[in-house]
């Protein structure tokens, strides 16, 4: 098994020309893609359509190619959408395959690990688990059991969980019920993400089972997962995950790494993990760069202040933070990697510490590389 | 003569408890201070009205310390602020102070040079000047006179020439009137801008004589000075310039020094600038830092592209590219020098060439620094 | 012959549940359909993608019952959507359809006139006759041949004609050329509309030939249409007009008029034209108005005072006049007709008067009325 | 006593040159004045500057003349002024002044009822007070001392109860205390508004004391006053009170009254109130309106409907609610009274039903007026 991944620049949101270019082609053949994750040019808000043109354009464009009704498509390929390309980002999508080709046998002990994916689906959650343990803990399980399936050495080969947060709808009366019951619904993006990312913490041991309870929810940031990326959807009943690892059996030349960003400012961390991946070489051609994919999470920091001196963002009546705190990271990134195509998106309870978010990267290596 | 200078964060553009703490206690002697320059949280645009806050506050503050109307501090103490600090910015004001303290003679050969600062005004414009020869002739003129008046060794030592640069009113008539005549006003921010940038770079031998008309301007944008930088003001009659230079005359612990950025990304040119001033040794206190200012101009590449690669700036009709690019360059020098105080003003003709501008960075150097 | 409308409320750019409905139970047959008109909840610029969102989803639904690729059902219906529904707009879109029933005989002379419309487009234009007298004619030409398709009584029964402007696209080098040639191009979204407005002018007799010429466009605005309604389109190489008049030749029971607005205030011409279609009579049920559409056109008067009072739209830099002229004149419409479903787009050149603009409303009539 | 009144268009927010003027002509004696309530051209959020310029300028006006320092010109003078003048509001500032001449007996019982105003304030509040009965109580205490102190007839003859709410400043230690004690604060904008309206309408009788509780505040909205108009203020200990009312002992020739607003489109209940204030008569010159002042509030319904179909302000993440609430009102308002310089302030909690709002106008009356 490989993993393949194709970066392609788009000029509006349905463009999908490169990618039709290259199924045409038979570069890419449509029943091994798996993902495609991709930024667009909206503001990533409540009145952000361009994702839905995004994924419209590429259902009718699968649909026909896998014979399936463009209904359909999503239940065979996950397209996750994150709107907003603030400052200098360029619009993109990352087209992930996975091909099934017997793996060459490499000589032992010398084997290295390569990019291995695998994407699944929680259970259907009520409105009630959203935001507490029981979300926590299917979405943990999930992990584990995709984690599994890629026969990896070590969780710590886990670098990026990528999720839907699941965002059931529920009537008012379940919400007042839930009041009454002093134990009110948290089912909305806050909730969905922070519960997801402990999820990942849990089962990857980034935090331990006995310091969880509903309490810590949006509260306790001490906790965090180094390697969430949760995005909620509202009126998804469940969440969607694709986990991204390293496994020694997998083959193909595509390796990931990451660092967790201290603040929006860390460029120490995203220069250690560019230099692990060898992405610190001088290029003679900025198309040939190795990079293939940057993905990371931002945030105002709530507090006000980033490196002890106060920050405007969260004071704007004109200009939402998760617009500023987007333009912040994804100009930070493209300057230090060289490349505009970054795709970051808002938000992040429990990804990472109070003010900062993970980080991770994709490179193409040699055949000696790492 | 020495300059000092002292950079204050503001908690909002009316607040000056720093610089009233720094006067009432002697520290900042009011008819020392020469210029004051600073970033407020505004939008940058026309209806910045934070601009107007801050200089109203600081006339009050200094008129009876100078014994003058609050109208005529203007007069003594030039303030130029800037509107903008999206994302991280830290908004900020930098009072320089000028003091007049007999110079101990230093052992030749050796001397150093420190930071000289010249302010001067020229004379009123017609609006039929502006953005055409007599503008950039007239600018390039008090730039030479400015420079002249500092004792530099040459004219290489300037290293930022920061301008307000005139757009006197006008009547509907003498718009009509230049209309017939075949020569259209340019009496507005761009005529100003470009004419302001080229009248510096006439000054300093970046363009020759021969290479200047009115019609290279805000056309042939490979003519360009590598340290203006210009925001122009409606209604003002005359550009008001403060000149930065290093000095073998001047004493003080300042040192100025410049890039030209060549677009927003550049941050091996920030770090070449900071190398030069040995910002790049680690603080073990980010207070302690000897960065004392960052002044930079942005400009959202009008081609549409950067590195190779689209952006959306000037397509997006929610928020404009001036707030962009402001936020990407001001993150990449906060996340490369390590300070969220930095001034970043945008629009950028004919300073530093298409899509990128120029940088000055001040910091204090020890006795037997550069 | 006869036209019939549907307006329906939408949740969604691509919510179609209501039209969908409607076919499915046969109620719209869906090769009756000349056109859909809509407005959607986008900010109406060059980043609005709820545009294409929208379209998109009525070319698929379209495609299988017109037997059609996707691609070609705009050739078939005319789809025209302008994003913006600020304030209390409610998105939605008015479903045009047009039946062949023969039409039962009227006694004359009583012969009561109701709502045709013809639909058609211009010749393919060049860049170089944007926003001149070639796209003036051409324009005319195709209104008149429209107006006569109809069998009007005179050409003062027409009462609107709404344009999606062509806009070709041209290369730097055609626009250089025409720079050279003393001629610059105007192909741009204000040529294109005023040089549409002033067609339908020129082909109702609301202007004169001799009072054409290209020096007229975009500059004379005592020359004006009160019944065109254009939007221009980048990338469109020919001008699309749905023309609206009431025809004693066809059948039916809804009613077109119009009145010019003198300003966004203008609250006594939306009076003239609710009562002369019936529509200042007190309902019952709000739901049950035979008010089905009105269009209008709004301008933030370009001089900065309306009826001699400052307003501060064009001097906004963190929302676009668009939105607010969108807004002001949408709520003064919806208070006055009861009913928040208005259709009104932006910039308003030579469309009525400075400031001003054409509003048309159709109504269900009784049989006895108008 | 007698009450004038100065509509002043302002040119920008610091624009004092009208005020200037009738102050050196004496026309206006400062000593005389008691409030000045206006529109400035900000966003009307928490980085609005426009509100703290406007007040700068007006401390520096009239310092000199009441001879105190700027900081205590708010102790004799209320200052209130509301940012954001979306669509057509004319940015304008109303001057109250009320004058001691000796009232002209007049022929009772005839005698007829004038403009009267008293200005007040309450004790401080304690964070924990606010948007709780405390704060209703005390605040209904104060409304009740300034009406008896103007010899009403009636409680219904107050038309208008303009409020600068308290938000005390308070410590995450109070508010974690709070929390624990099981009554989190409710200090902040919503709390300070809702529980000032309610205590204006327990003043006046609009609510009963038995219908109140802390329970009701920001829930039961059933309850509310039809003359309340609080913004809050951040900081402000106490609330500052500026109560309109016509009284017979009261001289002069202007005239409050009010309505209730059902919704933003209520059109039919502001020209109730017009007609009863004589402002629905034709007038030869616009500039002569006996219209003196126009305020109300404004609010986008929180149910997502209006006149039972969608609205889009509440999922708009590029423009606040607040400001096209703001502009769908004052559209209304000046295209219903023919004038623009309306005040529409944002945020109606208890303030008229449900997605309405108050409505109050000032009116100049003839001799034999009302």
């Amino acid at each position: 098994m490989r993993i393949d991944a194709y970066n392609l620049e788009t000029r509006a949101p349905d463009d999908l020309h490169q990618l039709r270019q290259l199924l045409d082609a038979g570069v890419i053949r449509a029943g091994e893609v798996i993902a495609v994750i991709g930024k667009t040019e909206g503001n990533g808000g409540r009145n952000d359509f361009t994702r839905a043109l995004a994924m419209s354009a590429l259902e009718h464009l699968f649909a026909p190619r896998l014979g399936l009704a463009p209904e359909r498509v999503q239940d065979r390929i996950i397209f996750s959408f994150s709107g907003g390309t603030e400052g200098v980002v360029t619009p993109h999508m990352i087209v992930f395959t996975r091909t099934d080709e017997p793996l060459a046998p490499r000589s032992s002990p010398a084997r290295e690990k390569r990019l291995a994916i695998a994407v699944g689906h929680t259970r259907a959650f009520h409105p009630e688990e959203i935001g507490r343990l029981p979300q926590i803990q299917e979405t943990a399980a999930l992990v584990r059991h995709l984690a599994a399936s890629l026969d990896l050495d070590d969780l710590r080969d886990v670098h990026l969980v990528q999720m839907k947060g699941a965002i059931p709808r529920f009537t008012a009366e379940q919400a007042a019920n839930a009041d009454h019951a002093g134990r009110p619904l948290r089912c909305d993006m806050v909730g969905s993400r922070a519960a997801s990312a402990l999820g990942v913490a849990l089962a990857l041991g980034e935090v331990q089972p006995d310091q969880l309870s509903d309490d810590v929810v949006g509260r306790d940031f001490a906790l965090y997962s180094a390697v969430a990326s949760c995005s909620a959807k509202p009126g998804l009943d469940r969440t969607e995950i694709v986990l991204f690892a390293n496994s020694p059996a997998w083959g193909g030349d595509l390796v990931i790494d990451h660092e967790v960003l201290q603040d929006l400012l860390d460029v120490a961390a995203i220069r250690r993990v560019a230099a692990r991946l060898g992405l610190d070489r001088p290029l003679t051609d900025p198309r040939s760069s190795p990079l293939i994919a940057a993905f990371a999470k931002s945030e105002a920091d709530p507090r006000g202040q980033i490196r002890g001196r106060r920050h405007t963002m969260l004071s704007d009546d004109d200009i939402s933070d998760t617009r500023y705190s987007r333009c912040v990271l994804a100009s930070v990134l493209a300057a230090t990697l060289g490349d505009t195509r970054v795709y970051v998106s808002t938000r992040a309870e429990h990804h990472g510490p109070l003010g900062g978010g993970p980080l991770a990267l994709i490179a193409r290596v040699g055949q000696g590389s790492p």
